[in-house]
This record gives C-alpha cells, structure tokens and sequence, in this order.
C-alpha cells in the first residue's frame, strides 16, 4: 500500500513567517541565539502551537521540548521528528526552523484527517544546535544521547558571562525530564541542504548518507609586543603574521581539493589589538572537511604541518589550543532505504548526498536509527540573512519526511 | 661658560619606581590608559611634586597639566619640558613617563642649588599621548598646538562608550584655562628611543633630527556570511582571506625596504567571528614608515596596488575607511645644535637619529622651537610590559636635557 498523504502547503509557510518575525534583523534574516529572549518568544509560540494540535508537552533537563502525539501501541516506542529553533547571530529563516515546523506540519496532517498511528510520533526542538553563544554546536541532542553530561551543559558560560544552566531558568525552559535515550524507535531530520547541489541540479531532495569527515583545530600564535614605528623587521615577533601566514595556507588547501574539500579560517582574536602595536597574541579556528576521510585525512595533515611552518616563517610560536573531528558517521540503511522507496512513490526527484554541516541527526545517529532529508535553498546560501527557500521546492520533501514518518510509526 | 650640571639619579629612579607602581601589571608593565582611575593617580602625585617643588600649576581644557617655575624676567616667553604620563594596555614604565619625570627632576636639580633662570621653565604632562583608549593619539599635545579643536577632542569616544570629556570631568582634569600657544620661547622633550640603534651601539644619547615619514590606511573588506562545511571553496566570498592576503603582503614589503623601512598591520576587526561562519566583513589599519620620504610614499604606493589585488584574490570588495600621514617634520636646528654642544660640552656620546614613532613634540614643532633627546631602551623594546631602561645609561641623557633647558633658559 502506498500512502500518498500531502502536508498543507500554505499552512506551513504561515508557520514559518511567523517564526521570521521573532528575533528578525532589518535584512530579513533572523538573531535568535540559544537562551536569548528571542529564543523563549519562539520556543512559547512553538509550545501553544503544539498544544493547540493536541499534543503532550515535556522539556527536559537542558531544554529539549519534546511535543508528543499519541499512538495505539501504548507500549512503542515513538518516532522522531525533529530540529532547532535557534539560529546564527545574522541567520537565516529557515536553517533548523523548516525541520522543526514541517514535523508540526507532519502532525497537523495527520489530525486533519484523524489517521492514528501504531506508534507515538514526536516533534523535538532541540536546545542550542548553532553553538553561537554557547559552545559546543549541537548540545541539546548531544546530551540528549549522552554525548555531554548535564551537568557540563548546563555548566557553559557565553562570552557575556552568561551562564547556560541560569539562561535556561530565565526563560522557562530549564525542565525536570532526564529522558532515556534508548526508549526511542527512530529519528528523522528534514534540513535545508546548506550547500548549492539541490539548487544547481534542480533536485527536490537529497537523501543524507552520512556526513563529510570534518577535523578542526585552534590555534594559538604567540609573539611580542612592540611599537610599529620603531621595530625593524628583523626584530618582530607579529602573531597577526603568523596567524595570516596560516590563514592563507589554509586557504590554498582548500582550493587543492576542490570541489569537494573544504578549509576555512573563522574565529580569530588578536591581543592587544589596537593601533601601532604588534600583535602578541592571535588565534585562529581552522577547519578542513571532505566526503572522503582519507582525504579530509590528508588535508588536515596540511595544516597540521603548516602551523609550524607559519609559526616559523613569521618568527613565532604556536600553540594547539585543541583540536577535534566529526562527522565520519553513516544514517541507517533501512532508514535511508524508506525515505528512498517514499520519494520514488511521490514522484519526487532526490539523490544521495553527504552532510557537509554537522547537525543533531549526528549525535541521534549513535542511539536511534536516524535519517535525514535535505531541501533546497537558493544559492546553496545559509547562516546569511539572505538565507531563502521556495515553497514549492520545499513541499515535496516535506511531504517525503510524512509519508516516510507515517509508514515507520504503522511499522 | 659651560655648565655641568646635574641631577640626582636616584631621587629621579624614586620618581620613576613610584610610577611604576599606578596601574602596575603582573608581568613588571603598565596598564595606564588616558583618563582612566590609574591616569588620575599618576596625575594627583605628579600635581603633588611638583607643587611641594615650589611650581604653579595650571590645567588646560583638555586636561595637559602646565607646572611653571618662574624666571626672573616677568615677560619672557616659558621653556617648556614636557612628554606623558599615560601608557599603552600594557606597556612600559618609560615610554613618556621618563620626560616628564626628567623634566621634574630638571626642576628639583635648579631648585636644589637655588639656581634662577631669566625665562620660566615649566614642566608638561600631556593628556592622552598614546591614543589606545581615545584615538587619535598626541591628542592633548595636538589640541594645545592648535591642530585639534578642543570641542572634538573632548567628544571622542572610547570603545566602552566612555566620552572623553565626561572622563576628564570625572577624573578632576577639565580645567579651565585656554593658553596661548605661541606664548611660549621652546620645547624640549627626552624619550626613550624605542628602538634597538642606542641600545646596540653602546650610545648614551639620540639627538632627533626629525621623523620617519610614515602614512597609513584603514582598509575593510566585504564579503559574504555563508557556512563553512557546505560552502565550497569556488562560491566563498571570504573577507578573512582578503586581510591576511593584504596583511602578508604588508608584512613583505616591509622586508623589501629592510633595514629602515616598517610595515605593519594591526587592529582587526572581523565580523560575525562566530566558529564556522565565513567572514562577511574585515577590517585592518596598516602602517608604512621610512626615514626617506619617498621610499616611504613607494612603500605606501605598493600598500594600495596591494589591496586591490588582494581583494580580488580573495573575491571580495576592499573599501579604504581611511588613509592618514604624519611624521615628515624637521626639528629646530638652533636647538638641534644647543643639544649637540651641551652633548659634546657633557662628552656625552651621541648621534643624530629619525624618530620612527610619533611623539608629542611632533604638534609642539608646528608652533615652537622643539627638540627631542632620545635615551636608550634595552633592546629597543617599548609597547610591552618588558620595556627596560638602565639608570646609568639614562643619566647622560636627563643632564644634557638640564643643560639645555637652563643655556636655553637663560639666552
């Protein structure tokens, strides 16, 4: 038997402009960092929206809020649907947003037309997936699986001092449920791609295999102060050299495994920084990733080997802050398998892709089988207020990630 | 006749440990930013010298603090000793302090021996020389020589938000006096090299001839925010690149016009600096200088062909904020050679020498005679905790700063 139910178009882009308006910036884009007021206004929207559908409402110990509808099964486990509501501090509309809404969208269907499931469904926004004010990236589902202890969660301070655990009580969100990981059956993800493939080849979905293998590293360049005026060349110790020799190098890597490596430069603090003064201090994040692991392998030995070289060159020292690697991970075949079957029953043209951004379907992968469906967006842009998706070329992958949902929960 | 006057080294290196203590770091610096809680400190017991050394003291309306000693002529036009009490974020116990506090010692050295001369002699602190927390920097030196209007430098604002007249009020220097500048006969101004030639030739003493030309430019970069795993590298519009493309090029050619040439880059702002995000904005201030006016304008020439080249290395747009020069002065020759013969007359060891960095006698030269005496700096080093000065190297230069001032005084 082959479901062919569609979502409500209209009533999804209502949801999702409704969304926009809160924490939005005068470029049309979104500031909706994890914990901020913007944050709860979004997160108390998404609760009445919830409610209103019917659904049973628990938040957990670091602020996940799990929107639950019932199925027949009393004893089965629940299928997952699920994303985050935060953004970038100048995102966009939809990077995290879509999946949480269209899992909304997915039970609003299912209740328009009274279809019960054997299984429980659930619509999940997790807490902090963009790692903008507090790191890491992904800490809601991270300690959801047991990645993070809660106590380290709840432990982060943001630059402005804040403190997560405190933030999180501010704004409501701090619940008492210490959810056993173990007690769910599946988990799906629908995410705008955040990469130019679906848009160029004019594709409607992309069906996640996996992940690119990603390393990072931070760096630290020590050098001296001195007056720019009266310190010859041959005397200076210029971290900011050091750090730019590196960032160039990083760069050039990139480009040597194009189209499918990556290597960027982000992050960087200079000491003292002001005027006239050479650097003594400066700091970089580098991170390199690539759909191969050998070969994201190999380009983080590139860096590896140019971070002394530049040290070196600009008469320096430097300094491993950390390093750390991720994504190298695989969705669930049977999971992959579905969504494949369900888009090629809708008609809905798809290929398989890698994941080149880290996202919550990572840490669920380790407990749950879990799949993830990407749309398309314009340009490939995200973490951009110009951010942009159409409608049309959302639904069917929508309409994919219900379909996929409802015959897994009758499973 | 020739004078040989001089003064007490231990009571001026008291003066000077007494300093060292207002803002002190842990690292043996300073942290006595302009107008801060530790710039009033050093204020209120430099004001306390000097009254209990028998001097009158005056505060202009941006806070330089004149202390005159009277001369037996009623009518005669001041020689002026000046220099600056505040330091970089964390710099040296020398680098400004050392003239003013010789200028001191100039006075308790004539009060000690009850010497009168016919022309006043008054010792000046400039308010705000280093211009980290207030830009520009020679901001008090520059509002009494006329260059500044009084009402922009009392409304410069910090970083923090901090207005420079309310911190002025706040600190108790907003004085109320309005002086005439071209009321006074000459300046004179002893400073630390802060730079390595004294140190390395064995030399007690730098008569400054005039300044290395220098000019500089504010440059930003505007590129586009975008994700740094699914960007791939043909689609970037990374601002950060394109300032560290500019920043080695910088870096090179100040080794193109080694030993006497310096280019720096420093103060970088990136935007939105978050991890993972490419740059979409990035600003960099660099700095050229040359003793030699015209490699100095070749050098700044390749800064400019630079930031275009690398804009479009990096596919982004540079913009230049701003571009400024400064330092293509030559001192008094009169004074030039009063200094040389008390050196001769002192067999104080000394050479003519640039000043690579801009100095508070730079705006005093454009209304008065001026004069600078550099002493020399262990290994050059200024701008840093680390800046040293021995006493005994020190000495010859204050006691040619004595008796100048005084044949000056009494001409």
């Amino acid at each position: 038997m082959t479901n062919t139910l569609e979502v409500d178009g209209s009533r999804l882009w209502e949801t999702l402009m409704a969304s926009a308006e809160i924490g939005a910036t005068s470029k049309g884009g979104l500031c909706r960092m994890a914990l901020t007021d913007a944050d709860r206004d979004m997160r108390d929207l998404f609760v009445r929206w919830c409610t209103e559908a019917g659904l049973s409402m628990t938040v957990d110990q670091v602020g996940n809020i799990f929107a639950r509808r019932q199925g027949t099964d009393k004893t089965a486990k629940p299928v997952m649907i699920g994303s985050h509501l935060d953004t970038q501090i100048r995102g966009g509309r939809f990077d995290g947003i879509l999946g949480v809404l269209a899992g909304l969208e997915v039970i609003r269907t299912l209740n328009d037309r009274a279809i019960d499931t054997i299984r429980p469904i659930e619509v999940v926004c997790w807490t902090n997936e963009e790692g903008v004010r507090f790191q890491p990236p992904m800490m809601g589902a991270g300690a959801f699986a047991g990645i993070h202890d809660i106590e380290f969660v709840l432990a982060q301070q943001a630059e402005d001092g804040a403190v997560f655990g405190e933030e999180l009580k501010r704004i409501g969100y701090a619940g008492e449920t210490r959810r056993d990981p173990v007690d769910i059956d599946s988990y799906f993800e629908l995410h705008i791609e955040q990469g130019p493939i679906l848009d160029e080849e004019g594709l409607s979905v992309g069906i996640v295999t996996g992940g690119f293998t990603s390393f990072g590293t931070q760096v630290r360049f020590h050098g001296e102060n001195a007056h720019s005026g009266p310190t010859p060349m041959r005397a200076r110790k210029d971290a900011l050299v050091g750090l730019a020799t590196l960032v160039n190098r990083v760069n050039e890597i990139g480009w040597e495994f194009e189209p499918k490596g990556r290597a960027t430069c982000t992050r960087v603090e200079i000491s003292p920084n002001r005027y006239g003064i050479i650097a003594d201090e400066a700091e970089v994040t580098v991170d390199v990733r690539h759909p191969n692991a050998a070969q994201s392998q190999e380009m983080f030995d590139g860096v590896n080997a140019a971070i002394s070289s530049c040290a070196q060159r600009a008469n320096v020292r430097a300094e491993i802050v950390k390093q750390w690697s991720f994504g190298d991970i695989a969705f669930d075949t049977a999971l992959i398998n579905l969504v494949r079957s369900v888009a090629a029953d809708l008609n809905v043209s798809h290929k398989h892709l890698l994941s080149a951004a880290g996202h919550d379907a990572y840490h669920l992968s380790k407990i749950a089988p879990t799949a993830m469906i990407f749309t398309p967006c314009r340009d490939g842009i995200s973490h951009n207020e110009a951010e942009d998706v159409e409608l049309d070329r959302t639904l069917p992958g929508v309409n994919v990630l219900l379909n996929a949902v409802l015959r897994r929960a009758n499973q």
